[in-house]
């Protein structure tokens, strides 16, 4: 083994964002509204995610979409196919949405007359975790083909979420992905994490994920 | 359609990072030290690429690497196990590696006696390309099962690069994944660029991966 020297670096932590994040919260749920951060690597699956879902809660739950990128609507536009409206943050350079952004999204809302909030956020396993938007929910997906190492590279994106969902599993037959690893990794970041195994191309796993969503809707307008 | 509404959010540059990497990329020039900025979405492939690359180098160029990390040191154990020594920087959170953290790795190595530095930048398509390193080329990972449409979201990331590294082609066969596409996409964004097609897996194009990156350290140690 060559030397290996370490290096450590901090950053500054913005608590206005937290509080501003914490009054959406609030708002939000006066109104009854369920918000759902959804966050994700690059190409792993968010839009692909929501089509799904906005599918599975049509019959259900009035919903909109907030959409984060970067330089294109063309994820706002996949959604507004589904007859879901969408809002677009489009953020010049901006690598995730903090509480500010979202606020600006959803004064171009009616949201008095909606139960549930997606929020894409953009895609990346850094700085949207660092943020918290508002979101009664966060949920990230992990796509098989990125390797079931990546809780040990960005754990905190792991911590701060309610559930997983473990997308591409038709990539597993050949793909070196060990699903019990993963599992046990995320686990010991977040005891209390969900783990949904799905395939948003076959449709695989999507019900389970749907299930605990509502159930989680519901419980929240229960209790709001 | 259903309703889209477009915000666009400004966000700040900071130009204190452009002129300390430009003096970076002259010190390292006075000392014809090649410095390689590698970046890509996590699970891209970006150390199995390095790894190709350490073997693809270490009988021509004294190497050694700059690795990034949010709070792990994993990916510095297998650079130190190809007996090529590296300097982990634990961002701590940071999402991206700018000049300064390259400058403080940089005061850890006696880069007199190199002729190649290659950075492993932190897993994230957005804000590494907005951060000069002080690189003297940047070269990008996107994995297949990331999807063909990355050019799309991602424009500044595939702008900046000099050459883009198509990984994991070992899923063309399964996945939904267009390269002509892909290729239209990235060279309307950037004509000059070169494109390789590799799988570090199989080894698939990694030499003409090497090829390349030996020419231009070559033609830059001759121009240096």
């Amino acid at each position: 083994m060559a030397d290996i020297r370490l290096i450590e670096i901090k950053e500054e932590i913005f608590a206005d964002n937290d509080k501003l994040a914490g009054e959406i919260r609030e708002r939000l749920r006066e109104k009854e509204v369920f918000m759902l951060n959804l966050m994700a690597s690059p190409g792993g699956g968010k839009t692909s995610l929501i089509v799904q879902t906005l599918r599975g809660m049509k019959d259900h739950f009035r919903t909109a979409v907030i959409e984060g990128d970067i330089d294109s609507i063309v994820d706002a536009e996949k959604v507004a196919e589904e007859g879901i409206p969408a809002v677009q943050l489009r953020t010049g350079g901006a690598c995730h949405l903090d509480a500010v952004m979202v606020n600006m999204a959803l004064q171009e809302m009616n949201f008095d007359d909606l139960d549930l909030i997606i929020i894409e956020n953009i895609g990346n396993l850094v700085c949207p975790a660092e943020f918290d938007t508002g979101a009664v929910r966060n949920v990230m997906i992990l796509s098989v083909p990125e390797g079931d190492d990546k809780p040990l590279k960005y754990p905190l994106m792991f911590t701060v979420c309610d559930a997983i969902v473990v997308n591409k599993v038709d990539y597993l037959a050949i793909a070196d992905f060990d699903m019990a690893a993963l599992k046990q990794r995320v686990l010991k970041l977040n005891p209390k994490i969900k783990i949904f195994e799905v395939s948003c191309k076959t449709g695989e796993g999507i019900p389970a994920w749907i299930k605990w969503l509502r159930n989680e809707i519901t419980a929240f307008k229960k209790s709001a």
